[in-house]
This record gives structure tokens, sequence and C-alpha cells, in this order.
């Protein structure tokens, strides 16, 4: 399988292309590092990344930004930032990438550990999430080609967690290596409109 | 209590109307009717409807638009309808309203069953949904003064359910008297971070 992996070179991203890169190529798509760049806030950056790459089989997004604040600071433009980056970069990457996935390929989006276990600050981050997951599971059912589509919610990885340590207090971790199993499971299964929460 | 609902003369809101009417002063909000009107879009305009009205101790919106389309025809610009009617209009009136809501004052926003169960055509209501489902989560750990916030989340209304047969097949429906119950819980009771599934 030839597998597009949006955020490839970040904590997750670097654990999924390892675990699929054993078994099929990998290109390793970031905002400023990889083999190929790709601003997932830019449909236009979107487009030309599909159109460097040609036809793949598997596109993984492990990317997506949000804004972290108390809620007492947050106004609508800040909830902006995660509208446009982690919601619609992701949807985007479906809504343009899809002619390019071959039939019975994939789409594996990233949501996390808040969409059901909020912390202070995380609003906007679980609201996202939450609307991740409920794309991915009504997207499923009007896939064309046997296209799939899941997203994976893992929870605080280990790697990231000391420096999140203060907001994310009483979280278990997950190793990295472990979330990419489900990354695996959906790029190599046949499951549609799955959330798999990693925790 | 002092209740403004926005969308009070939609099906549901005229169905909340009546039930919270009971016991408590309702201010009917719509977009071209009602006692004040509001465009839920428009920032300036949920603020100016706040002045209006004043201190009040519960907050229900039962309006919020998303656009309807098989996915193969929707676009980055279909999906940010949703996003800026039924979630960052019902989020703004949170986070604009949030001031003039008396202590121990609670938030009612509205999500529906598309939030877990999806219909052809409906990947933007899902989405919405589940993001307003998760924002009402989180946010409720970090309201101030007592501040309660829920979701309600009703199945197809039954008053709507002929002109909307052909998308809902199967799916049984809920009359608004009921669904109108769950607002009630929301407001009169003491619960916060919920999302009530009526269906």
């Amino acid at each position: 399988m030839k597998v597009l992996i949006v955020g490839a070179t970040g904590t997750i991203g670097r654990a999924v292309a390892a675990e699929l890169g054993r078994r099929h190529a990998v290109i390793a798509v970031g905002r400023s590092s990889g083999d190929i760049r790709m601003d997932m806030t830019d449909a236009g950056s979107i487009r030309a990344a599909f159109q460097k790459v040609g036809r793949v089989d598997a596109v993984v997004c492990t990317a997506g930004h949000v804004k972290f604040a108390p809620l007492e600071q947050m106004q609508a433009a800040d909830f902006d930032i995660g509208l446009r980056d982690k919601l619609m970069g992701q949807v985007n990457l479906v809504l343009i990438g899809r002619e390019s996935v071959s039939d019975g390929g994939s789409f594996t989006l990233t949501t996390g550990v808040l969409d059901s276990d909020p912390i202070r600050g995380g609003a906007s981050a679980s609201m996202v999430n939450g609307a991740v997951n409920a794309f991915v599971m009504a997207a499923a059912i009007e896939m064309p080609r046997g296209l799939r589509i899941n997203a994976v919610s893992p929870g605080l990885i280990t790697e990231s967690a000391e420096a999140l340590a203060s907001y994310f207090r009483g979280f278990e971790t997950v190793p990295a290596a472990r979330a990419a199993l489900a990354y695996s499971k959906s790029v190599e299964g046949a499951q549609t409109g799955r959330v798999y929460r990693v925790s």
C-alpha cells in the first residue's frame, strides 16, 4: 500500500510511520518537513499535495491544532482556530483527497481523549474532537467505491506527557507505539465509521 | 425564573415555551418573530438581544441550521454553514450570554439524534451535533458562578416527521412536548454537562 501520513513528523505520526513503514510505502507529509509539504488549513495546499503524490491507498492524519485556554478567556475567534485547523483541515483532507484514494482505501483521522474526558482549558479540543468523531461516523455511510473512514482517539501520549502533566493530572498515558496500532487497524483492516479509543 | 428561548417559534421551541411558560416568564427570541429578534450567526445581534433583555436565569436554544446534502456534493463552504449557525451560534450564545445569566442559571443547547445515528446527507448535522455535545460536556467543568450547561438531543420530532420522512425511514418519532421535558429538566434541575437523549 501507498500510505500518506499528514503530520508524519509529530510524536504520533512518527510512530504510525514506523508501524506502517514495515509493510507499506509511507509518504511523510508535514507543514515544514517531510517528503511533501502541506498546510492543512489551506485547501489549495492540500490539493497541490495530492496532485504531487497521485493515487494513494490510505490517508492518515495525525496533525491538527486547537487553542487551549481557560473557557473564561475563549472567544469565538479562539474556537475558530480549531475549527479551521484540526476540524476542517482533516475534513478537507477527506473532501479533497477522496478522488485520489483507490477503491477500498481509507482515511484515518485523529481526535483524542478530550472528546469524552474534559480538562480545564480544553473546551475547543473537546468540541473539535467530538465533531471529527461524529463526522467520521456519518461520512462512513456515504463514502463511494468502498472507501473507509475511521478516527483514532488516543489518550495522553506518554512521550508528550511530561510537558503536559499539569493539564492532565491523573490521566493514564499511552505510548505512541500503542496508539499507532489503532492506525494500523484502520488502514489494514476492513472496518469503517469507527472511533478507536486507545487509552 | 426568567427564561430566554432562542428559536421559540420553531416546533421544539413552541413546545418548550409551553412547558416552561406554565411556571416561568418566557422571553421568546426568533430570527424574524418573537418578543426579541436575534440572528444567532451575528455576535452583535446576540449582544444586542442580551442588552435588551437584561439579566435572565436560563437560556434555551432550540434554533440552529445546517446544510443537508449528499456527502459527495458537500464542500468546505457547505460545512461552514452549520459551523457558523448551529455550532458557533449556540456557542456564542454561551460566550456572550454568560455575563447576563444569574448565579446558578443555565444554558440548554440543542443537538439531535444524528449525533449518533447518521443518515445520508447528514454529515454536517452529525458533525455539528457531535461538536455541541462535546462542547457542553467540556464547558460545564469551567462555568463560573455555578452556571450550568446541558444539551438536549431529540430524535425526529413527530410534528416534523411527515416532511422529513424520506430522509428518516425507520426512525421512531418524539412528540415535541416530550422533548420539551428534557429542556425542563435541564432548566429546572441541577445537572450540568449532560446530553439528554430523547428518542
